[in-house]
């Protein structure tokens, strides 16, 4: 099979160099163009890029001339780590002339037309794209932190309805980018606010769960309470929920819910999906995310117990870079593909 | 005023180094006798006492003879670091003996006639020492990061009646003593479980926070929920908070009721005792531990905010050895002897 | 081929561990016994090992009963992680069984009729062996941080011939294996002394870059100064070096020397053996643990220049629990095999 | 005694923070003007400052106005925290408007008739500045990680006259400024390279122990080697040494000389100097930058120890921010006060 070229928008941001890695050894698509601002076009990506991955920058991209936002590109299929303060309007542009955009940005997830797209969770919601007036048509992944709790939450709420959740996170560093928090803000702090996270966070699930009325979202009623603190890691967001149901099961069987859990992704044997897309712990000690999120596609979660205000807590993980973001773009585009749809 | 002398309980630990920090300039203490374990008894001070804090050790106990635990001590007060492993039995012991005990072991904190004494939130409590038999008696202070939601929601409480709290923990290494936590297993990560944390978290401030009727503590009715998180920081102790209340005030007011919050150490001047029990604070990048725990006897909190789910939402930070330990029992200490007791 | 089963003694240790996880898909060899303490043997390794490696427990070795050392063990090779306190006598003990014993401890690194073995470096060295007398035999790899310096220092030695070295080293904390290092101890701190790691450091590559005279390793006549600091990072081990020779080259080709050094194992492709033992950085940035190291069985070099006291300086990283332990073991097995020698 | 008045140039960076926090209660100057970029005049002190250190902003300066670098100066000293990159310009022209410059930039540090002073080390040098045609003078401190090695260093070269020097560095965050460091490229890594740091080290050094002759310092001829990494703690520079001298003398007597080093500052009792410029550890685990630097002005150095290449090896530590930046200036001030100088 011949692999699609692909363009990455962003390509030399913190996003940009993971969908470049991840890249790497896909099957169906290969990087061919990458693009980024004025200051890095016209330069070789190795010149261009601080490459901030802890493997070399892939032989194939290395001496690849970077192309700025304003060239024609050719390429069917975008993959947007853009900065979400440019990429409501270039997206949209290059959703204009034809490319379609799978997106890491905040920038169009709350559109009525733009699907927030998790494969496992919604993927009938990507019809909305149908509505898309432009040629080309704007995918979006949720936001890092939102992508975990969605994992989570998605079988727990068809089956047991949901009716709230609250939320405290301990999120990594490299959730900010690049050069992102500086260290002497968090060597040995926590710093309680990362603007605009919680706003997401209490939202975006909402609508990723959310059922699909006359070619409407329609949000799932539940509210979320979410508080977001930056901590002094690396890579990976922890999370600890409390979650109320309408229909209680006993803890056990929450359990297994959540371990059988398998959707689209998995059905269709998706080149990114993970065999579950959630894993369940049962060490009180786990999960932690430097042993269990290695450049995973799951979220992992563990501690699941009775709580003694609403019906239970717990505790989830996952690697906000990876299938809370780059990854997560790429198993929207194999989905994609694989619904039938056209480049 | 002469300055009493004082034995330490487990002087070589990490809340007994405390103490003798703490001891060094205290206008009403002095350190007289330090006891440790077999294997440090005999030796000095400086040989026995793998010195953990960023200070010299004091001059006064260098060349002091560490004591056994099996030997007669003469200070009639003695603060205790002991290891609730071996607290039980050694307080009790020494308060046979005719010594006050100042404990910040959990061993005695929950039973009836045990005062589980914050003073600016329940000084009345102390009164059950009246209840010990024995010629001495012990008073406890609460768990590290129990200190600093009871504090926060003792005027909450008061004022609104509170009706169920969440509350979700990111804890200091220092917590758990040394050698403690493995620098392999915490640094770059999270350690969602400590043993028995949150039992006392989601026990403890009812206590504290309970009423006392004819000589019992009957305690605050309101569930707690609690989950506590290891993080890689050294000192101090944040947690996210959702609390429900009865009678509910606007966010202002709460706030105002906070930072106007004060108590017996307060009204008495006591040594150890801050000028305000609570801090509030408004940028929402506040509180951070790096920035304003510096060996504070305060709780600071921030972001307090309405809720979604409950009626507020906010962070509390505290330094967990100062105020959540070895500061505590000295404040403790304080207040019973301001209280008319004798020695 | 059929692979061999191998014993790994100290299995459930930190080196045992990664010995387990290097094993996973070996093509000669196959984990086959876990051996460790009496506190270990009798249970699953799962219950028995308190893992700390960031991949799950490969499937074969779960459920496998952990024996005690002295069980008698069926496999011809065994690879050892035992702690050197406990490594002399029972490597020796196995080596009279008959067992091949490929030993990561210091016990017997120095002893002269055991090869100190870095198969690029001193193949030859590995005859030694003949003039052992047990049925046995016992093969050795260098401390951790020699091991870098001796694959850095090989070429230079060989070609421009070493008159003395400056090493100043900065360590992780995986070095002192688990618990080892205390969080409260190393966190936000540098600790500048490492029990009996100078010492190493200062004879060990004499040895290492000794020549074989009538059996026997004359050593290298150099002198070596080290200093060995503990930083707070989790794997990788850097030092800066200060290098003189007696036959000095341009700094250009001595980059050169070090890019092209090859051995033994890379002529042989062992499965273990790196494409290059030296990895030479031309940006001055380089080598960062953080991007180089990945599981990595090369030393990488960078920041090659003159110095203003003797000939070059220059700075040396590489992955302390691979290259730097379990991963040079099994190199020595391997190269073992590829001379001919039996099991 | 009347305080003087003085300004901060760059007051709103790290150093010039720290400027702020040691001079709120020096009992000889006041802050009476702070100066800032374009960006921050005109703004209230608290609001134009992204404030980093860990105790409040002093009441004092809360609301003091940011004054521009254009705008005239009432204060006839000035604390200069002024990046390199502006300094030079700055420097010289507050200097041509009669104010006396403590600056701790690099910029004017090698001029021949700009005292890079180090009261305790080379007071003498201070006469440089009449040499100095403006109404005003310069006077720098020097480089953070400089300033131990020339502590250290003084007294050695006096008694035994040193012959060279190799030294490798792990230094700080803070020595960076804010931002500085991303926390990305940082936590869990080191970067073996600093900007100019190298060329500091190795020149500064010996203009600082350089004898004056006719008014020009003829710099101290032995060369120095240096090496310099940045590490992941927050304050604190850490250095190996190794030093050959001209007359060696036992290491006992070597540490004798240096914890009975004591120069002009200690002489004058000046507000800032510490009892000792150099404090000797005898504990192998000592100087540890978590225990012995705390807002100190002493070097602190341990492991003395003879070298196997040249005389010594041993261990520097001290604080980068305070006498390695804002304090060496606050002493500078003292010492130029105290030399009868007018302002």
């Amino acid at each position: 099979m011949k692999r699609i070229p692909v363009g990455i928008l962003g390509a030399t941001g913190a996003v940009g160099q993971k969908f470049v890695r991840l890249l790497e050894h896909h099957p169906q698509f290969f990087c061919a163009e990458l693009v980024a601002s004025e200051r890095s076009s016209g330069k070789r990506y190795t010149d261009a890029c601080n490459w901030i991955e802890d493997t070399d920058i892939p032989e194939q991209v290395r001496s690849m001339t970077v192309k700025g936002v304003d060239e024609p590109l050719e390429s069917p299929l975008l993959f947007s780590g853009l900065d979400s303060s440019v990429a409501r309007d270039f997206e949209r542009t290059y959703a204009e002339k034809g490319h379609i955009v799978i997106s890491n940005a905040s920038s169009h997830r709350m559109e009525s037309d733009v699907p927030l797209l998790i494969p496992e969770v919604n993927i009938d919601h990507l019809r909305l794209i149908e509505k898309q007036t432009t040629p080309g048509k704007i995918i979006t992944n949720s936001n890092c932190v939102t992508m975990f709790l969605a994992l989570v939450c998605a079988p727990i709420h068809r089956e047991l309805e949901i009716t709230s959740i609250y939320v405290s996170s301990m999120q990594a560093v490299s959730g900010a980018g690049f050069p992102g928090v500086a260290s002497l803000s968090i060597l040995d702090n926590v710093i309680p606010y990362i603007k605009n996270e919680e706003e997401k966070l209490e939202t975006e699930p909402r609508r990723i769960l959310g059922t699909l009325k006359e070619d409407r979202v329609v949000p799932a009623s539940f509210p979320i309470s979410a508080q977001c603190n930056r901590i002094p890691v690396i890579n990976g967001h922890v999370m600890t929920l409390n979650i109320s149901v309408k229909n209680s099961v006993p803890v056990e069987d929450l359990s297994t819910l959540l371990s059988e859990f398998s959707g689209y992704p998995q059905k269709q044997k998706l080149f990114s999906a993970p065999t579950s897309p959630v894993i369940v712990h049962k060490d009180p000690f786990s999960p932690q995310i430097r042993k269990c999120i290695s450049h995973s596609m799951s979220a992992s979660v563990g501690r699941i117990r009775s709580c003694s205000n609403v019906d239970y807590k717990m505790v989830v993980a996952g690697h906000n870079t990876v299938r809370g973001a780059a990854g997560a773009a790429l198993l929207n585009a194999e989905a994609y593909l694989a619904k039938g749809y056209t480049l």
